[in-house]
Order: C-alpha cells, then sequence, then structure tokens
C-alpha cells in the first residue's frame, strides 16, 4: 500500500519488498485519472507508453534500486525538453517535438526515472501564480479557489497530490519556490549555472534555473544531485565548487521593520514568526538585516530591462503569432520594446551597485530566511489584477538568482484558513549543499506532513546527513584552546569550535622547554593508561587548514588524534625527541588546567 | 643625475642620496619644456603647483622615502579625476573640474606621488591608436611619423620620454597595453575590479580597467599595489582573492597555425617568436592552443551591444553637443543606437558560449603569451582608414577584459625599422600578482631598455621577487615520490615537485610494519649522524594540502623537517612509538633505494 505523497523512501521500500515499476505505474495511471484537478498536466505520458518504460526499465536495470531513481515517477514542466513529448510552454502555437531530451531530463532517465507528463505552467514561465494559461489554472491542492502559485503550476501540484514522486520546475524570478510555498512542499533552488539549462525553453536565459519539488529536503537534493554539473552545450553552465556554511552557529538573517510585508495577511506574517523561532530552537542565532538592497534587486527583474531576456527568447515567435500569447503575458513581454542596450547596460549598473550594498548585510549573516510568498490570492483576485498581485508574490523572491544565491523553500505550516504558507533559506552561490541540513531539521520541526497529506510523517530515510561543511576538523591542544593567545589563528580564518573532548588513555602530555607562549607537547605511548587529556576539536576551511598546518614550527606537527570515543582526527602531536627532560602534566589532565595550576602559583 | 628614465629604484636612490623632491620636481619641470612632443598633455600641472606639492610633501613627510611612493611623479590619463585639474577625456566641451580625486589618485597621492600633469587620449578613450584627439596625436617616442598607440596615447609616451615614473591609463579593448608595445614600456592591466574605477570617466563600464605604464613589472606592480583595494562606490569593485600559478613548469599557450596574423608585419612576427623562444629558454612549456574563442570574442566588444556602454556613458552629452566629438569617435558611439536591450542580452550569451569554448584550452595552458598588437602604423596611415587598421591593434587585446583576465604587457625588443613591439602575458582573474614574476624574467631576458632609453639597464632593485605562487611546500619521503603509488595524490589536485633533496643528517628512516603500500617512517634524533635521506619537495595548493593532511593515517602525520641546507619545510613524519621493533633502512639513502633494493632480491 503506497502512501498518499509517493515520497522517495517510501518508494524505494516499497520495491525493496517486491512492487514493481509496473505496478507503481499502473498506481499513478489510476492516481493521475482520478486527480480532481483538471489543470495539472498539458501532455500526460499516454497509459501504454508509461507502462512500456516501466517495462523497458525492468529489462534494462532488472534488480530493484539498481539505480539511483530506480522507478521513480516524475512530472517535467512543460517548458523543459523530454522527448517523445511535445514541449508547448503553454502556447499551443508554438509547440514542438523535441528531438532529444534536455540534459536534466536525459540525466534522470539514465538514472531510471519515468516521466508521467508534461505539466501546466505560466506560458513562457512569465508569471508566478499559475493562471496565465491557456489550459486552465492549476488549483492549491488546499483549497481550489486559490491558485496554486506559478509558474510551475502544475509540476507543484501534481507533487502535492501524489501523481509523482517530484516534479522538475523552473524558476527565475520564484516559479520554483512559490508554488512549493502554496501546496506544503519542498522546492529546491540550485544556484545559477549548478544544473544545465540545455533543451529548457528560456524565461531570462542568464538567471533561469532548473528546480525540484519534492516532499522532502533530502528527496530534492538527492534528485537535484542527479541533474547537476557541467554542461559545456549551455552557456551559463558552471564548473561549480561547493561552498561551506558553518556547521554550528549559523547566523539567519530575518526581515525587520518596513521590510516585513506582508501585504494584509497576517496568516502568512504568523507562519514567519513561528519559522523564525524554530530556527532559534534548532540553535540558529536570529540576525535582523536590511533586506533594502534585495528588494530592490527583486524590483528590477520585472521592472527593469531584464524582461528584455524573455523578449530575446520569443521575439521570432511573438513577430509571426502575437495573438496566440496569453494577454498578460504578452503585455509584460512587448514591455521588453521600451528597452534599448543602453538601458540593458544601466539596469547592469544598478544591480551591481546593489550588490556592493549586500555585501555589507552578508558580513552579518550566513544565511537568509525569508517568507517564500508574502501571500496568497484566489484564481479570481488574481485574474482581477493580475499584474500586481503577481508582484506580490515576488517581493522576496526575485532578487535571488540575480544575485547568484541558493535557495530551499520548506513548508512553514498552515493558517488558520488552511492554506499553507512557506519559508525560503537562501545562501550565496554553491551553498546548495551546505544549506540542505539546516532547512531539513527546520522542516521536519513543524511537522506538517508532506503536500496535500498534513499528518505525513517525514520519512527517516531521507533525513539529509549531518552536515558536513567540508571544514577540517582538528584537535588542539594547548596554546590553540579557546581563550588561549594563539586561539586567533583559528577564529580569525573563519574556523569554529566542535567541541571540548578528552583523548584516549594512551596520550602523555608535556610543557615543551623554551616556547614563547608556553606549548604542550602530546605523545601517543600504546600501553599507557591515563586518563586521556582534554582538548577542543575546531573546525577549519580546507586551505585555513593548509595555511595553518604550514605555520606550526617544529618539534610540534598535525598527526591523527585518537580521542576517548575512538574517533580520529587531526591534531597536535610533538616529536618525541623533544620531550627529553620536559615536565610531564599528563596527571592534570590537560593543558588549561596546567595553566591554571600555574596561575594559581604564581598570585599565591 | 638621473637617468632618462625615471624608474623608481633609480628615484629612490637618489633621494636616499640626498634628491629633494623639490630638486625633482624642477628636473621634470625642465624635462617637460624640452619635450619634442607636443601633444602629450592636455592639462599639465603648472610649474608653481607641481613646486609646492613638492614643499608639501616634504612638510607631510619630511625622511626621504618615508612613503611608499615618496616624491614619485606620475602622469594621469585625462578621463581619470585629479583634483585640482580638469577632467576633458580630451572632449573640450565636456569638460568639468572634479570635486575630488579619483579613488586611484587618492591612493596614490596618500602614498606620496606627485601628479604632473593630465594626459591626452583618443577621446573618451574610444580608440587603441592616440589619433582621435583635438589636441593631436602623440607620437611613439621611436619615429614620430607613426602612433603613440591608445587611447592612453600620452600617458605611455609621457613615461617613454622620461617625463614621469609611472602613468596611469584605462584599458577597456587594450588601452593600457597597446600604447606600451608601442612605447617599449610594461603596461600593467589589473582584473577588472581589482582597482576602482571611482572617479573615471567610463568607456565601457562593466569591463574598464585602470592601468599603470612603467619602466619594469617590478615598478609598474608596486604601482598597483597602491593603488588596488575594495571600494563599495564602484559597482564592479570586488574583494579579490589572489590566484596562483605553478612556480615551475608554467605551460605558457602560444599562436599558431591561421591564428598567427600580424597583417603582413614580419618585423613584430619575428619578435613575437622570439619572445617565445626566450619564454622557453627560461623554463616555460610552449603549448600551441586554440585563439578562435578568444579572437571571436574580441570581436564583440567593438562589433557588438557593448559599444552601447560607451553611449551609456556619455548620452546625455551627446544628445546636446554631438559636434563637439571626434567624428570617428562619435560614429562609433552613435553605432549604438542601432543595439536594443534583446541584442544587448544575444551579445552576452554569445559571450558566455564562447567563455564555455575557452574553458577547454584553459585545461592545456596556465597563462597565454601573445603578441600585445599584430602590427603599428603611421599617424598618416591611421587616419586614412581610421575603424580598420585601430581595430588590427586590438586582435589580441580585444577579449581579455571581457573574459575577466589578468594582464602584463611587456616590451618585445625592436624590428629592422626600428620601431618596437611587444607582448603580453594573460592569465585568468587574479592572477596578477602570479603572472609578475615571469613578466619579469621575461622582460630582462629581453634587454632592450626601457622607454626611449634602449639600453637602460633594468634596475635589479625592481626584480619581481621569486615566485611565491601561494603554494604549499611539504617534504614527502616514501610512497608519495615521484612514480610511486600514492604519487597521484599529489598530482591530482594540481601540485608539483619542486626538487629532490636531503634531510638533515639526525634523521633515522624506518619501514613501518603492515601498511599497503609499503610506507616509511621518518623519525627525527638529535645527535644522530647519518647521511641524511633521500626525499622530494612538493608544493600543494592550500586547500589541496589540507584536504591531503587531513587523509594522512597516523601514525603520519605531517611536521617540520630540516633538510640539508638548513631549511625547515613541512614533511612527513613519524610518531615515535610506531617504529618499534620495526625495519630501520636509514644506511640505505632513502626510501626509493629501499624499494629498488627490495624488487631487486624479489626478482633474483
Amino acid at each position: 500500500m503506497l502512501p498518499t505523497i509517493l515520497d522517495l523512501s517510501s518508494l524505494r521500500a516499497a520495491y525493496q519488498s517486491g512492487l514493481t515499476p509496473l505496478d507503481l505505474i499502473e498506481d499513478v495511471i489510476a492516481r493521475r485519472a482520478a486527480s480532481t484537478d483538471p489543470a495539472i498536466f498539458i501532455t500526460p505520458t499516454p497509459d501504454e507508453d508509461l507502462r512500456q518504460a516501466a517495462r523497458d526499465l525492468m529489462t534494462r536495470a532488472p534488480e530493484a534500486n539498481s539505480l539511483p531513481l530506480w522507478g521513480i515517477p516524475f512530472a517535467v514542466k512543460d517548458n523543459i525538453d523530454a522527448a517523445g513529448l511535445p514541449t508547448t510552454a503553454a502556447c499551443p502555437a508554438y509547440a514542438y517535438d523535441p528531438v532529444a531530451d534536455s540534459t536534466v531530463v536525459g540525466r534522470l532517465k539514465a538514472a531510471g526515472a519515468l516521466v508521467i507528463g508534461k505539466t501546466n505552467l505560466d506560458q513562457f514561465a512569465t508569471g508566478l501564480n499559475g493562471t496565465r494559461s491557456p489550459h486552465g489554472a492549476p488549483r492549491s491542492v488546499f483549497n481550489s479557489a486559490y491558485v496554486s502559485g506559478g509558474s510551475s503550476s502544475g509540476s507543484a501540484v501534481a507533487v502535492a497530490s501524489g501523481l509523482a514522486t517530484f516534479a522538475l520546475g523552473t524558476d527565475t524570478a520564484g516559479s520554483g519556490r512559490v508554488p512549493a510555498a502554496f501546496n506544503n512542499l519542498v522546492g529546491i533552488k540550485p544556484t545559477p549555472g549548478l544544473v544545465p539549462n540545455v533543451g529548457v525553453v528560456p524565461a531570462c536565459r542568464s538567471v533561469d534555473v532548473v528546480t525540484v519539488f519534492a516532499g522532502t529536503v533530502g528527496d530534492g537534493v538527492a534528485i537535484r544531485k542527479v541533474m547537476e554539473g557541467y554542461d559545456a552545450a549551455d552557456p551559463f553552465s558552471r564548473q561549480a565548487i561547493p561552498a561551506g556554511l558553518p556547521a554550528s552557529g549559523l547566523r539567519i538573517g530575518v526581515l525587520e521593520g518596513d521590510e516585513r510585508e506582508f501585504f494584509g495577511n497576517a496568516d502568512v506574517e504568523a507562519l514567519y514568526d513561528a519559522a523564525i523561532e524554530r530556527a532559534k530552537s534548532l540553535g540558529a542565532t536570529i540576525v535582523p538585516f536590511d533586506y533594502a538592497p534585495f528588494r530592490q534587486a527583486a524590483e528590477l527583474l520585472y521592472n527593469g530591462p531584464w524582461v528584455a531576456e524573455r523578449l530575446a527568447a520569443v521575439k521570432d515567435f511573438l513577430s509571426s503569432n502575437a495573438d496566440d500569447f496569453d494577454p498578460t503575458v504578452r503585455t509584460i513581454i512587448e514591455g521588453a520594446k521600451a528597452y534599448d542596450a543602453v538601458a540593458a547596460f544601466e539596469g547592469k549598473y544598478r544591480l551591481e551597485a546593489l550588490r556592493q550594498k549586500t555585501k555589507v548585510e552578508w558580513t552579518k549573516v550566513d544565511i537568509l530566511l525569508l517568507p517564500t510568498s508574502p501571500t496568497t490570492y484566489t484564481v479570481e483576485d488574481m485574474l482581477a489584477d493580475p499584474i500586481v498581485k503577481n508582484g506580490h508574490f515576488g517581493r522576496y523572491t526575485n532578487f535571488v538568482n540575480l544575485y547568484d544565491y541558493a535557495a530551499i523553500a520548506i513548508p512553514a505550516g498552515f493558517g488558520s484558513n488552511g492554506l499553507p504558507g512557506g519559508v525560503t533559506l537562501i545562501g550565496p552561490a554553491f551553498t546548495d549543499d551546505a544549506l540542505a541540513p539546516f532547512a531539513d531539521i527546520l522542516h521536519r520541526a513543524l511537522g506538517a506532513g508532506m503536500g496535500k497529506d498534513r499528518t505525513a510523517p517525514l520519512p527517516e530515510a531521507s533525513r539529509v546527513a549531518p552536515l558536513d561543511d567540508g571544514f577540517v576538523p582538528i584537535v588542539v591542544v594547548g596554546a590553540h584552546l579557546t581563550d588561549m593567545p594563539l586561539n586567533h589563528e583559528l577564529t580569525e580564518p573563519g574556523g569554529y569550535r566542535v567541541k571540548t573532548c578528552r583523548t584516549a588513555g594512551d596520550y602523555r602530555l608535556f610543557v615543551l622547554p623554551d616556547t614563547v607562549p608556553p606549548k604542550p607537547g602530546l605523545i601517543r605511548q600504546p600501553g599507557f593508561t591515563g586518563n586521556g587529556l582534554e582538548v577542543e576539536v575546531w573546525a577549519l576551511p580546507p586551505a585555513a587548514f593548509g595555511h595553518f598546518v604550514q605555520k606550526i614550527p617544529g618539534p610540534l606537527g598535525i598527526g591523527k588524534v585518537v580521542l576517548d570515543d575512538g574517533s580520529i582526527i587531526s591534531g597536535f602531536l610533538c616529536e618525541a625527541h623533544a620531550i627529553a627532560g620536559a615536565q610531564e602534566v599528563t596527571a592534570l589532565g590537560g593543558w588549561r588546567a596546567y595553566i591554571d595550576a600555574k596561575k594559581a602559583n604564581s598570585t599565591a
């Protein structure tokens, strides 16, 4: 019996227990047929094609879960090519039959995933609300009067209603995040360039990003990892070097004062405040920051020359088929004709000037925590004022790709009206992996299920592994301990203390003669039975660790130190010859105790 | 007696010997008055103002050389603000009196340097030849029939004719490099964003760079270091992290086949080939590469939407004062009106697609060595065909700022016609410092003087310090030696071998029991008198070194190893407890000898 939400862990477990991809596909076909929202798909994969894809997979890779996404059903936003299905961008006259998969769909298929259909969207991905489509407006799975969010509307609803394990969206202004917020989903918005755009209909090519909707952060990240990686055929693809975040004491920037704008939606405001409280209870340091230079960049995306990228993407089609456009989409795209190349460069100058202002804010915080969308609207209200109300949705999303950030949108719970809200964690470029563990625990602390199933437990198997920030741990023994004279050599390059602990029992500690400041020598002597020595584990960025090791004077060096829990960590050791005649202080239990004793003696 | 070329070292020595800034300024005034090129300056600093500046400096900092550029005379291209002198950009109707120094001039003045005047340029820095100015065309100091190069024409000629120690240029397409080539000078072209542009009249704001003309690489780099550093008031200023280059075995990319284009100038072609030979003789590995994706980007700068940045910079002035423009400059800038915002973004797409192609080439080479300009022309020839012939000069320079590279232009000697040629070393972003040592030795190997003095020796004091590439040296003893099983752990992250050498005599070497692959344990025992052990020194990037240390299993670790020349370098040591009962192989002289002996035994 499959759960309502077809999360990755549950499906894998079912496969392990004997379910076959063909069984699963029959279930998906039935779910799809029973769906109450008629606007999710533009082109569902035909039932028989789906069955054939499942059979092909079982031939290609007969063993259950023998591929990373073996038999995992997914939906594809209809501006992303999937061979065998037309790409329409929600504009029937624009439709074409792609000769090949997009890079991302190709990678997902190679990993065993099965395409269940092409989903509805705001035409040409121009919108954040989901109503700008000739195929109708998908609705929030929680209230069919309300918009689903967009532009990746059908993709979000497909996952939230249990038709697919995950779905691909695209995100220029916020299209991979806003629909996540409105449907109690996770939206993984990679750093621009991390995931290739080859085979994706451009919205704003310089800032478009393929995204993932999923039930959990762990699922979304696992899927993103299948999709990511350099593709030279995409001009904006990048050879990414993952960026780290502190593993503890994360400083999280939150809105304050006049920058807290929810357009009257007290429910979403309360959900945002509750998310901040959860973050705090999970150990984060909450830091109000100045949102102004982020908001001002957000305003540039539509009220600036970047809209010309939308025109660049469709200009030939527009000149021949203007009447085939959604009227709102056409109005927006034709607005780009007002911008000349001078305006394009002036927009860039403005953005870069604003980016300089954000640098001051980034010195205060490690990541941002913002409402995903400050409010939501009914389909009726949206259609009555489509540009202004759509703009409200983008208030906290539009700047993210312009500034080259990574983001993960997570659910934030439900308001009194039964509608969900969301929050987004935003980090500097290529913190995609580094953001995930905190996003996951923040999501898990909420306890609001996945998609339309508000009581679904988040599977343990999808938990994101404890933060590995890429920092190198190092055991320090003496003058580098907290508050000791050389501790600044750890803090200045961005190091942080992981814990205070003890070595295994077979270490001995000596006072090295003639060192300034005084330094200890730690020596392991197998067979020696002491009580271990108090040490601290610190973590340093790899390059800083390299420089640190480089600067250590002999007879000290960095070897491996065994702790009393059996773990083995790089740390300070001393060449044996140097302790000849040195005072042993092992019995004091550590260097701090020795220093304290010395001080006590000198003041006595 | 001051030398013809007022290089930094000679001036400092003169000051040390009792010359005063006022003496120097009198000499500069005399030189300026005797100059035979009437087109160098637009606004020379008045004699009395110059004297006053020298007196002010002597009051502010009485001691000789007590500031980094104490009493050093410099010229400023007239598109860079220097308070007290008008900024005209070589367009009299555009002139304004700046209320403050540009950031760079302010920093140079604070360091003690003295502004001797504002120099001529191709109007609005639009050109590479030096003829586009109502103030006349400065000439190559070697032949007054020939162009000086531009747009920083007056600045280059001022330094090359001995009027100033250095001069500021700006460089968008190559304006800080081409005039260096035509006047036997060094042109330091920083990575975009390293040196702030606050107070500089923009040409193409997103790619403009302030440059330095000087007699030696050492002088130019020293001056750049005074100018550089983040300035939040410049939207394109960046917080730079210096990038490294290998300290030995530099792979240098050179032109090949059809990409060798000198427009019939066999002299410059021969000078280029000779520069390649010199680089090879200095230990570089010469690697032909595909210049096409660089050339294609070069062509974009003028034949693409970037010209709209020039229009953006002057559009209000152009609309009121079109007739005040140089006709060629006006034609170029007005051409920008043909580009709309769509074209601006399409240009960006094209550039990024080309950048992807360059990545393949960068896997083959560390830096590029290109002709600075492939040819030169007389003023008469240039004026007869000003756009096409100017374009020739930019063939090997125009792509550099678009691609975010650092460059140093150096002299390449003289052709049979007595005219100089130049070559440019080009490296990835922020290799500004890393490029300098090789540029300096390549320049010194030429022996063609400085500026108009073809026999001037390059002062020893301006020699660029031996390459510090930021790599961390590490002594390896066993399985990491060249051709040994773990050597790939050094080569894969970009490490290189520095040398094979011996430890000091008080080290002993043991065979660690039960290690796969077999590993040695090196132990220092003061008092032991052996012959030392053969080891290798490798160099690793800091982060790679950090990861490397992190992966070393106990009982091995990284301490400090003393070599037989007394130097102390990070390297492999072993915890003393681990050699209990281990076989000692000190007498064999090193790990390689032990492995060879073992092999000989097993095959015997």
